[in-house]
C-alpha cells in the first residue's frame, strides 16, 4: 500500500466510473466520439450545469487548460493568472505552446486568488504593441492552494473582466470539490458569474483519465473539434472517456466523490490544528492542506513511507485527499507526525 | 449489436489489457509515469524489440506520431511520406502544428508503398532555402490501404535514406498486424530495418487508449519527456496506460490479437475472391480488406445495418478487422452481400 | 554589369523610391509607423484604391503573404491555392509557420490559374474533422507563370468563395503589373472583385524592401498591428519603408514601373516569336516570358554570362523584366540566343 | 526638427551607411544574399571579430533576438534573461513565438545585469518535467538601463552557464556603444566571453534597419538560412541590408558613430548633475541617462517639445542619444529643464 496525501491522482478508478467503462466495453461502439455515450454524457453535463453548452472531451488537464485558452486568444495576446496557477508553474508551457506564443501575466493575491485590483493593474500598465495584449483571465477553482473562491469574489472579477472585455477561463482540476465546499450549483459558480469556458477534470475526480471542455460562450465553440483533433486529443475510443464521466455524473459520484475527499481534508486540518508544531498556511477550503512542519520531521515523516509534496520552500508540506482516502490513512499520518513532534 | 467492418478502434478493451488495468486500480500509484507499471511495460518493449531503446507513452496515435516528427525535424525541414498516409490525410495538420510548420512531401507507389525511387525524386528536385529542407522519411507500417513492407522493401528504403542523411519514422498504428503478417521479430521489422523511431498503437490492439513510442536512435529522445508534457500528452494516472500494455505484452495478446484481426481478413478476402461482382483493389496482407462493390450494393448493405468506410471514389469498401472480430461476422457480411449481387 | 532577366528583385531601387528615402533622412522622425512619412503613405493607399482600408508595412513579400494568410485562419484551417502558388513553392514553409500548422491545399488550372471548379473540389472533398477545414483562397496577381486573371475570372472565383464562406488573399507580389496589363482601377481587381487582403509589393516595384497589406475586410485586421511586431516585421524605423512607398504612389511610379516591365516582356515576347527553335510555354501577360529552348541553348547563354531562371524542366526558361530593363539588353539577349539557335 | 532624446532608432541614415548603399544601387545585383556586397560583409564581420563566425542579416532586432534563441532551445526549454531584458519588456512574444512556445525565466540584479546567483537560482530551482528545462541565457550588452557588463562579469556568467550547460545569446541592440564603452575589442567582449550567438543591430548604429546574426558557435547555425526565409526575414534585395553595413564597417563609423553617442550621453549626464532636483537612477555607461525628475517637469519639458520616454514608473525619464546627437541639442535640453526646476 502506498501511504500518502501526494495527490488525487495517485488514487484509481472509482467503482461508478469503473462500471460504466465495463458497461461501455460490453460492445463495440462508434470511434471519435459518435457513439452513444458521448452523447449521453455531454446531454447530462448540460443538465448538471442548466445551460444548453458546447461539451469536449479531451485526455488531460494540460491538454484542457491550454486549447481552451488558445481558442480565447491569438499568439499577440495575453492570459491574466495568479502567479501560482498551475498554467503558469506546471505545464512546462504548454499554454505558450499551444497558443504558439500566448504570454500569461502574473498576478497575485492572498490565498491564491487573483484580486480584481491586481488584474487591473496588469491590464492597464501596457497599451502598446510591443507588450501582448490582455484577452483571457484564468482562475483556478479551487485555487493551487487549496482555497475556494466566493460568489462575491468571482462577481468582482467578472465586473473588471467585463470592463477591460476579458474572456473568463475556469481551471476546475479539482473543481467539484469546490462546489462542494461552497454548496452551490455548478451553474452558479461558472456561467452565472460570467465564467465562459470550464475545464472540468475527470481524472482527479475518480476517472482514469479524461476532461470535459465546457463552453457557455458557444462562439467560442467554433471549430474547437479541429483543434481537439490537431492537437492529438480526439480519442478514437472515446465511449472510454464519456461513459465513466456518464457513471459519475448519474450516479452523483463526481460530487459525493469531491464531497468525501474535502470531508477528509477538513478532517486532517482539524486534527493537524492540535497538533503542537504544526503551522497551517492556508485556509482549508477544499481537498488540500497546506502545514508548516520543520524540516527534520517531514524528512522522518517520509522515512517512514509517506509521500506527500512540498511547497513554497522547505517547511511547507501539500496534504491532498482524494475520494479513496480514508480516515485511517488521516489517522495514521497524523500519529506519525505527532510522534515525532 | 454494432454489425461492422468500420475500423479496429470500434472494438473495445481485449480481456488482457482489462485484467491488467483492474490490477492497476487495486491500489493507489505514484503519478506521472513514476510508477512500477510503467517502469515494468518500458522494460517489456525493449526485451521485445531486443534493444534498450527509450519508451514513452501518449495517448494516442495523432499524438505519437506528431510528437515523434516533431523530435526530428524543425520547422523549416520536411517529412517525406506517401500520399495516402495517414499523417498526410487524416490527422488534421497535427504534424504540422507539432512541428510549427514542417511541410510533408508526399511520395507514390503502388499499394500505398513508398518507392525508393519517389523518395528520391521528392529529396533531390529542390536544393534552395526556399523549400523545406527533407530531413524525415515516415513509412505506414502497415500501410493505409494493408499492405506490408517487406524487409528487403524496408532495406532499399534505408539505403536512400541514408543516402540523403533522413532519420525514418514508422507509424505502426496497425504495427502488430505487420509483424503478424511477416512473421518475423520486432527488431527485424524496425531498428534491424534502420528504423529510428516507431509508434506502436496498443489503442488498435485491444486497449481503450495509449500508444507506446519507441525511440531506437536515443539521442532522438532527447527531452521528449518534456516535449509530451507541453503538449498534453503527460497522463498522471499513467499505469492506466501502461498496465493494458503491459498486459498485452506478458500475455502475447499483441501478437495473438493481430494474428487473429489478420486471419479474418483473409477469411474475408478468400470469401469475397469468391463473390461475383466484388473485386479487390490491394492484396490483403494485414487485417484490411479493399474491395469494389456497385455503389447501390453498397448502399443496401448500410439499409442492413452494415457499417464501413469508404475509399477513393465510391466504389471502394474498406473492411477493417479487429481482435474481437468473429467469423460469424465475416460469414453474415459475405452473406447479405451475395444476396445483394 | 549584370546580364540577366533573372527576377524583378535584382533590380535596385527606383528615382523616385530614392528621392523620398532621402527626403525622410533629412531629420529625425517618430519610431515605428507613428511618423508623417507613414499616416501619408496610409492615406494614399486609401484615395488609390478609393476606400478606407487598414494598410500595414512589413519588410517582404513571405511576410507579407503568410502573416495576413494566418489572419484569415487558424492553424487546423486550410488554405485553398494554385499548385505553382509562390506560398506553396517558394516560402519555405512559412504560411504553415505564421499559422502553426495550416495546410495549403493544391488546386489546378491552365496558365496557374485556380479554376472554380477546382477549389470546389477541395472545398467539398472532405468535411470531416480528421482534415483541415478551407477557410482562405489565395489568388496570386498576376500568376506565377506571368498569366493575370481577368475581372470575369475573379468574379467567378468570388462566386464559389462566397459559397463556401471562404476569405480571398492576393498574392500581389506584381499586382502593379497586373493592374497595367488589365488596364483597371486597383479597386476593380480588389475589394471590387471580393478580395478581402492584398499583399501589394513595394520590393519588386522599384523599392529596396518594404510591402504594403491592404486589409478591404477591416475586422481581418484586428490586433494586426500585435502580430507584425511579434512576427519580427515592425520596422523601428518604419519611414525608410513608408517613405518610398510615398514616393512610387505620389509619383504614379508605381503604375509607370509596371508598365515599362511589361513593356518590355511584351517586346521581348515578340522578338522571340520570330526565333525559330523558341516555343512560349505560358501567354505573356505581365513582366514575364516563359519559353522552351534547347538545354544546351540555355547552357550557351549562362556562358555568354546571362543570368535566368528555369522553370517546370529542363526545357523551360523563366524571363523577368524590371522596372529598369531596358531594350538594348533585351535586344542583345535575343541576338545571342539566335545566333546559338 | 523633431526635438527628442527618445531613442538611437528616431534617427536616420549615417553618411557611410548611406555613401554604400547608393554604392549598391548603381547596378542590379543577385538576389536573395549571394551577392557580392553580403560577402564581402560577412568576411568584414569574421575579421572584426577576429572568427570564422557564421553571419546572417535579418530585417530588425525582434528577429534577430527571437530566431536565434529559437535557433538554441525547442518549444519546452526555458530562456534565463533579466526582468528587463527587452526580450521579456518589449518584443511583444516573440521569442514564444519563434520557439513556439519557450518560456523567459527572469532574473534579477542591480542596474539592469544578470547576476550569476540570480542565474544558478532559476536553473536549481526545479528539475522536474512540469516546468520548462532551462538552455540558454540571455544577456543585453548594454543593458536595458544603459549599463555595461565588464569583462569580469561576463566571466562570472559564463562560468555558471557552463555549469548548468546553457548556450550564451547576446542581445547586442546596443552593442557597438557598450564596445566603445569598455575599450575592448569585439571578440573580447563575446566569443572570448563565451558568447555563443550575438545580435548585432545596425538600426541604432547608423542604418534604415538591418541587423547581424554571429553565430560563434557554428553548429548552433545549422540551417539557419532556411529559418530566416521561413520566417520571412530573407530579403530579397539583401544587398541594401548588406552594403550599409559594409559602410559602417569599413569606415569605422559602427566605432565612431557609438562613441559619439556615448560621449553625448557623458556630457548629458555630467550636466543634469549640476542641475538640482535631478537624480540619476543608473550609471550612464553607454548613450542612455535615466534620471528622475518631478512629475510636472516631465509634463512641462513636453509642453516645449522634447520627446522621451519614460521608465519604472512617473519619475523616470529615460534619454537616449544617437549618433546625430549634438551638444547643441543636449544644451538645449539642459537649460529648458533648468529653467524649470
Amino acid at each position: 500500500m502506498l501511504k500518502h496525501f501526494a495527490s488525487d491522482n495517485y488514487s484509481g478508478i472509482c467503482p461508478q466510473a469503473m462500471e460504466y467503462m465495463m458497461q461501455a466495453n460490453g460492445m463495440d461502439g462508434i470511434a471519435y466520439g459518435d457513439d452513444e455515450w458521448t452523447a449521453r454524457a455531454a446531454d447530462r453535463f448540460r443538465e448538471l450545469f442548466e445551460t444548453d453548452c458546447e461539451v469536449f472531451f479531451v485526455f488531460n488537464g494540460t491538454a484542457a487548460n491550454s486549447l481552451s485558452l488558445a481558442s480565447m486568444c491569438q499568439s499577440y495576446h495575453s492570459v491574466v493568472c495568479h502567479e501560482l496557477a498551475h498554467i503558469e508553474t506546471d505545464e512546462c508551457g504548454a499554454p505558450e505552446f499551444a497558443s504558439n506564443g500566448a504570454k500569461l501575466l502574473l498576478g497575485t493575491g492572498e490565498g491564491g486568488k487573483l484580486t480584481p485590483e491586481s488584474i487591473e493593474h496588469l491590464v492597464t500598465k501596457r497599451s502598446d504593441i510591443h507588450y501582448p495584449k490582455p484577452k483571457v483571465l484564468s482562475v483556478t477553482q479551487p485555487t493551487e492552494v487549496g482555497t475556494v473562491y466566493t460568489l462575491d469574489e468571482l462577481a468582482a472579477i467578472r465586473e473588471v473582466a467585463d470592463r477591460y472585455d476579458l474572456k473568463i477561463h475556469m481551471d476546475g482540476a479539482r473543481f467539484a470539490n469546490a462546489v462542494a465546499s461552497l454548496g452551490v450549483s455548478p451553474a452558479d459558480v461558472t456561467w452565472r458569474s460570467g465564467v465562459d469556458v470550464l475545464c472540468f477534470s475527470g481524472t482527479k475526480n475518480g476517472m482514469a483519465m479524461g476532461e470535459a471542455i465546457l463552453f457557455f460562450d458557444r462562439k467560442l465553440a467554433e471549430d474547437f473539434d479541429y483543434r481537439c483533433k490537431q492537437a492529438g486529443q480526439l480519442a478514437s475510443k472515446m465511449r472510454f472517456i464519456s461513459a465513466p464521466w456518464l457513471g459519475l455524473l448519474e450516479s452523483g459520484a463526481w460530487l459525493s466523490n469531491a464531497q468525501h475527499a474535502n470531508d477528509c481534508a477538513q478532517y486532517l486540518s482539524q486534527q493537524l490544528q492540535q497538533v503542537e508544531g504544526v503551522k497551517h498556511i492556508f485556509e482549508t477550503q477544499a481537498n488540500a492542506v497546506f502545514v508548516e512542519v520543520p524540516e527534520p520531521v517531514m524528512i522522518a515523516m517520509r522515512d517512514k513511507g509517506w509521500r506527500f509534496y512540498t511547497f513554497i520552500g522547505a517547511g511547507g508540506m501539500r496534504l491532498v485527499s482524494s475520494w479513496n482516502t480514508s480516515k485511517a490513512e488521516v489517522d495514521e499520518f497524523v500519529a506519525d507526525l505527532k510522534s515525532l513532534l
